[in-house]
């Protein structure tokens, strides 16, 4: 191979000067850099992986804006800097970067790091492919068919379905509310929505908030999405979809589309499928699960139950990288339509990429069915994840996370000046703690309000020291409590332990 | 800081048992796997990246894709697979991938491969943050704004602007529409769009076809979008704007905005803005300009005249991923506006993540500006690229990448056999190749006819013999001609004579 593209035109001619740059030379070659690269990956696996999730780190170095400012000199100048200042620049980033990979780090839903999908994710980033042809990602087109039909599989369509890989649950979430309009009346892609009857769609009050944005980027407005009421625990209460539907009806609207929610943002509440798909049926509704959270459960034999209906849904979004640790972004839209509605929804047919006279089977060039045209392949760092655990691997992941998020319950449940909101399903744990100050003190409007402030300041003081990340926040009318999100493969119950001794800590003299 | 956070409670304590798993130790840490990771990123940096960008190793190893399916082994199964497993997949995954940033794939617009900006993904990959907030993004929220602002300077804009990264320079377009109708009419955020008049917007029939995409998902409709005709050279005609503005009234509908293109994706075009700015102002319709491909122009002295009056602009894209070689995504999209229209066209206001009780300046908490939830900090690689070459590094690259087109296209013009489209203005070359058999037959309609399946036929071969990739397509009533993107910082005059070379030694049998 080397010797039948070494041709004699590489060797080097006379120069060529062209608008004042001499062309003969590369202005860079990268194999001139490749000891650079060396030397900041692995400075990068020492303090981004390695000391990254070492339990024994802190989760994060906290500078407010302005002294951070200062100490990066984020200035972008007209010389550049030599290799060795670069690489004091990548220690300093990672440095001041939250360790989103530490065990600590309970603050989000994609928590956690795993080696393999870090490895895709690396072979991705060397790749440097976009999605939409297999000319140009042969590898990336096959890897995410193959992972969107297993994931298919456990959604419990079987010979159905297609989807596509999407920057976000934002995103996927889009998506379906498009597919689903056009499903209802495929003029709208070309007339547009002032054509069309005012269309309104359902979701409950705990949804993801990319509902709302879904629908005034989309056109349809956020005034047209009706809110249902939720029950305590969170899950949507079917009668109040029924009622809101008939309310939207009653006033010449036309409903089209039903958001459920497997896993809530705060709560982590699953609401009930099969009641919900009952009534999508009766007023032949677009079904949309957005599963971005608990859509992992599916994996867990003991816990797929969460889900149970789901089978019944026209579309299916659902993030692995939140609870099956696959790295910021992984995110599937699936929907259960096999002929072509997802294509047809989004194509535009651009000649000078989806040519018809290429010399293999176009079907495989996907990118049409996007409403990107780069796109990256985010599934296969998840391909080589399932491929490196096995499916038993992260069903193992989802059940632990999930009983060590009920230990930590049980744990609250038992200690002094920590109360829980309500028992975990999934792995949310939202609870409340006391300060010694309050613990004596009624219940009254005054306690909330103490109490309300008490998460916020037991937040400040956990990042300025480092020890841990948790999110707290107002819902509903109740004040601010703290939300612990239990994903990591790394933890234990020691973690869980930890937690509660750390925010006792930091907030006993509140 | 270790024995601070060295807590007793991470001792190990008896066995818990919960839901039938003990919770003592970790399912996986990723410390155990650490060896693992240092293998497969040195498999990784010298397949992918040492070879991948050696000019003497293949671009492709093609497979078909039924072939390769069996090569892959994409089933995933119920089991996992040890480490040597996952090692020898890295290597096949690397084999069987399109080299992109190899020198001599010239088939799309993200060509190439930087060592500062892949260095930078690295980060990204392993730190493995979302920008919605400080709190967990400190410095890639900072990082984001440092390289805003610099661009914003080099469109022109000096006390204005705002702007936000997206996964895409169709999302970008899609920001574009959806702030410029918000600009128009605020309501349409909450109403919808059945609720106003027909809002029509304007391109030339050579912009990207996202924009057609955008007019579809944002309700808008694609027979709204009133195509403008180009000259001969692919720049809109500014009469012809006119005409469609004016025709859009006349038919009562509501005229809102302009798309330019800075950098066409076919012919590299740069539409004319500063008179196309002129009848925005006149007719008070919101100015895009697409300057995903061509936007790095603005860095050259030499080339930058090719955008005069974007800074008259309403809104830019910008995608340095593109000829800047920052890596896929990098895309700005950039607002003249600094009175918050980005946030207020696209906040949701979700609390359980912008809680307004923050111990810091919770003005760092830039999500609610993004249609997104979780998104990547794509400016940190390009920010860390920036700081490694320079300003001037960065002009010198896109002047030799600009210097090294208009070679190619005098050496076109030389050579028997090939035929220049249009003289290039940027990095596209556009080209025929006619094989000996067609050179004396004249331009008839069968001469065009059998032009038009020379490249398919030559591409083909080139991708089974691996030796480059570079594109074709059709084009108006155009037969296919090849377009060479030139963009890689590793290129010389020799390798624009292999492309010829090998174009001819490839086709002559044709």
């Amino acid at each position: 191979m080397r010797e039948s593209l070494c041709h004699s035109n590489l060797v080097k001619r006379d120069a060529v000067l062209v608008n004042g740059m001499y062309l003969n030379g590369p202005t860079l070659d990268i194999k001139t850099t490749y000891k650079f690269v060396e030397d900041a990956v692995s400075l990068i696996l020492d303090e981004a992986v390695r000391k990254g999730t070492d339990i024994l780190e802190k989760v994060c170095e906290w500078q407010p804006p302005e002294k951070l400012k200062e100490i990066l000199d984020l200035e972008l100048r007209e010389g550049g800097e030599p290799h060795s200042k670069i690489l004091k620049r990548c220690q300093d980033v990672i440095r001041y970067s939250v360790k989103t990979g530490h065990p600590h780090f309970f603050n989000q839903l994609y928590a956690g790091m795993d080696p393999y999908s870090l490895v895709g994710r690396f072979i991705i980033e060397t790749t440097n492919p976009s999605l939409y042809t297999y000319e140009v990602a042969p590898v990336f087109v096959l890897t995410e068919d193959a992972v969107l039909r297993k994931m298919m599989e456990f959604v419990g369509w079987q010979e159905e379905g297609d989807g596509i890989f999407s920057p976000g649950g934002s995103i996927s979430n889009m998506y379906a509310v498009n597919v689903a309009r056009y499903h209802r009346c495929p003029d709208i892609k070309e007339q547009g929505l002032s054509a069309v009857p005012r269309l309104v769609l359902f979701t409950s009050q705990e949804c993801h908030y990319s509902v709302t944005k879904a629908a005034a980027f989309l056109g349809i407005g956020t005034k047209n999405v009706y809110a249902v009421s939720s029950d305590e625990r969170g899950k949507m209460i079917p009668a109040e979809l029924e009622k809101q539907v008939l309310r939207a009806k009653a006033e010449g609207a036309c409903p089209f589309m039903v958001n459920a929610t497997s896993g809530t943002t705060v709560l982590g509440a699953f609401d009930p499928l099969d009641e919900i798909a009952n009534i999508c049926q009766t007023h032949n509704l677009w079904l949309h699960v957005d599963a971005c959270w608990g859509g992992a459960a599916l994996l867990s034999r003991r816990h797929r139950h969460l889900l149970k209906g789901i089978q019944r849904a026209n579309s299916v979004a659902w993030n692995p990288h939140k609870m099956l640790t696959a790295g910021l972004q992984c995110c599937a839209f699936m929907v259960r339509d096999k002929t072509g509605l997802l294509q047809r929804c989004h194509s535009a047919r651009a000649s000078y990429l989806f040519q018809q006279d290429k010399f293999y089977d176009m079907n495989y060039d996907t990118g049409d069915k996007s409403i990107q045209c780069s796109r990256k392949p985010d599934s296969f760092k998840f391909w080589l994840l399932w491929k490196a655990v096995g499916t038993y691997g992260l069903e193992e992941r989802v059940n632990k996370a999930i009983a060590l998020a009920r230990y930590l319950a049980v744990e609250i449940q038992r200690r002094e000046g920590f109360r829980l909101l309500m028992e975990p399903e999934y792995a949310n744990v939202c609870f409340w703690y006391i300060p010694p100050s309050l613990r004596k003190m009624p219940e009254s409007k005054e306690f909330w309000e103490k109490i309300h402030n008490v998460a916020p300041l037991i937040k400040e003081r956990m990042m300025k020291k480092g020890s841990m990340m948790i999110g707290y926040q107002p819902h509903g009318g109740r004040a601010n409590f703290f939300r612990q999100i239990v994903i990591s493969p790394q933890l234990g119950r020691a973690d869980m332990d930890f937690v509660l001794d750390e925010i006792d800590k930091l907030g006993k003299d509140l």
